[in-house]
């Protein structure tokens, strides 16, 4: 029968404990939330969804075409300024999503016969790049740049070093100034994800480039998400405007696909233009990071230090890894579960992100619920 | 130095006339659209920019995680389910974008050892589908299902025949009825590309699969986008339940994706209600297109009967087709213009777009522009 041998891997998936299920919230949950990317707090914030709605109202509910064809509108001219402007470059491409942003920048910058050089952490969607792109891909451990150095160095034709700048599951930095100097050293350029570095690191939350002092350099080309700190959806690269021009002709996400909807430009405008007038909620989603890491380590847990806003905590088992979730659930507090197959390593880790908008008393029942919850 | 061997690309695209930009549109252009894939109207409808708008309030301007965090909100769920029924499927997952939708439902069903059978005419997201996924693909002659009986009939393991509905170039239908029929002889699955077919197709636009009486079935699967006819953004898978279960838990851009933006959603859902309180929108988005072409081939231009919305007109060069959608434009009316390399047959050719609400008096303009501007 046709698509017969799901059936066996979903018995597998249940045998194991690993089956995933969509769990739909209301618009008024009551749950304290710990578990989205929303870095900042602004997917509900006024300002945000009044752009978000405004800019449907004004462009309509789609983009109705290829960026290409009928579906770049000024909206998109003025998010893409104003963004690569704020985290430093030269020039920006807006796409539907950060997965098709990061799809396109290394299709597009790894052609044939050039060399990609990936860090075993990346994000699924640098991986899908990488596989994706007519390049050779060399998968080097994780955040390790003389291995990148390394790799580099035998490679006659164009190279790319490719690496998140904060990486999903543990929350931890890239050495990017390291990594920057190991391809300059052999003329390779670098990609950057930075998902979860936009909005939370850098002067006002320019980003992880920017605070390495990579801003704008003709051999660096960043990748970010309007999904997470800017409470939308899309996706942008940065770079120089020769890079960005080359998307613009060779980027099959870009190319093929329908253009952002208005209202997620606008939602992500909105966002920006608030961070720019509020520097300080950058900062305060990095404390509300550390003040969580500090509390859940004073009580003993195994919790990795962050270095942006995500903060993960390790967790016995895949089962007791999902069964300590839910049981915080059950007291009112969502965090992230991460368990295989979606953890490269094999470990279970609860994942919390730190909100800037989160209040001392909302802090302290979170860690109160985690730590009465442990298992 | 890095990234030096773009600029070489850009001079050969320089000398070939091959450059892409950008153009911005202003959200009051006079222009008459030809281009869009907007084929209902629906974009600026005021009830479907509402559900747009409405939906950012109610549910903020992102989803603020993936599907399986946080980001799948009762909203998601409701367009499921509409989405499903009215297409009559038993169960649908909604994704960020069409793109998403296609490399979401190809790869996770064409395993390692699988084959999977590929149209040559397919589209860009349904070939980066065959690209990423483990199996092993072969691409056969466009709208050819002996042939793709003959590549099934060679495998022993799983497989699946993979093709647009409606291909995007020249707008004609695929023999979906036949294809199944070959897939069904060697219990291989069936995978299509509705995206320019639902609103379109079918018994008031429930689009080719339902068409072809192939809504339903267990070994179809039908991916569509919410760019198109419903004006939005976004895509869908629409199959089996136990199909869909193992897209949530295996495809990677689904599950490392943040889910679609509210906006989008409630615009999507907000236009397919429209669509089935008038029926009649379908039907008329077919007939403007057969008008189009009768009007266009009376005045001897070659122009490809239309199966669905999209008409394709030829052109004698890549340069000549650029001129000549650049006199239209000149002249009032945006048409689409496909050269190399987006079109895999080297044949230049306009694309013009029918919509459902396109005037007898804007339908006579169009024509007597692209007449008059004919190379
Ligand atoms: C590191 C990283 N890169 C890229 C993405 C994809 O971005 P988006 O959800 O906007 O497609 C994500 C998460 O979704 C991510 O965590
Ligand atoms: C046939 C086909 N499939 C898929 C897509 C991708 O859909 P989306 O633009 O929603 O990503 C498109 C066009 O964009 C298309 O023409």
């Amino acid at each position: 029968m046709a698509f017969g041998w799901i059936d066996e891997q979903a018995r597998a998936r249940h045998r194991a404990g690993l089956v995933r299920t969509l769990r739909a919230r209301p618009a008024d949950s009551p749950l304290l939330d710990l578990a989205s990317n929303d870095y900042l707090g602004l997917a509900r914030h006024p300002e945000v969804v009044e752009g978000a709605a405004g800019a449907a109202r004004r462009w309509g509910a789609g983009a109705t075409g290829s960026r290409l064809v009928t579906g770049t509108t000024e909206l998109h001219g003025e998010l893409e300024r104003e963004l690569a402007g704020f985290c430093g470059f030269e020039a920006a491409l807006v796409l539907s999503s950060g997965y098709a942003a990061n799809l396109a920048a290394v299709t597009a910058l790894a052609p044939h016969g050039s060399l990609i050089v990936s860090d075993a952490g990346n994000h699924a969607s640098l991986i899908d790049g990488c596989r994706l792109a007519r390049g050779t891909t060399q998968v080097v451990g994780h955040a390790d740049p003389a291995a990148v150095r390394k790799a580099l160095g035998t490679h006659p034709g164009p190279a790319v070093a490719v690496s998140d700048t904060v990486f999903s599951v543990d929350g931890d930095a890239a050495p990017l100034a390291r990594l920057a100097a190991a391809c300059r050293e052999s003329g390779a350029g670098l990609i950057v994800d930075d998902a979860h570095g936009l909005g939370v690191l850098g002067d006002g939350g320019r980003g992880a480039a920017h605070a390495a002092g990579l801003a704008g350099a003709p051999d660096v080309v960043v990748t970010v998400t309007l999904s997470k700190s800017l409470g939308s959806q899309g996706g942008a690269v940065l770079g120089p405007a020769r890079v960005i021009d080359h998307l613009v002709n060779a980027a099959r996400t870009f190319i093929f696909d329908t253009g952002l909807a208005p209202a997620a430009a606008g939602g992500a405008l909105a966002a920006l233009r608030l961070l720019r007038r509020e520097p300080e909620r950058a900062a305060r989603a990095r404390e509300v990071a550390t003040e969580l890491h500090t509390r859940l380590t004073a009580s003993d847990l195994d919790a990795v230090r962050p270095d942006a806003a995500v903060v993960s905590v390790r967790a016995p088992s895949p089962e007791r890894a999902v069964r300590w979730a839910a049981d915080c659930r059950a007291a009112g507090v969502v965090v992230g579960c991460f368990r295989p197959p979606s953890v490269p390593d094999g470990v279970s880790r609860l994942r919390l992100t730190a909100r800037a908008d989160l209040t001392a008393g909302q802090l302290d029942r979170a860690v109160r619920v985690i730590c009465e919850t442990r298992p």
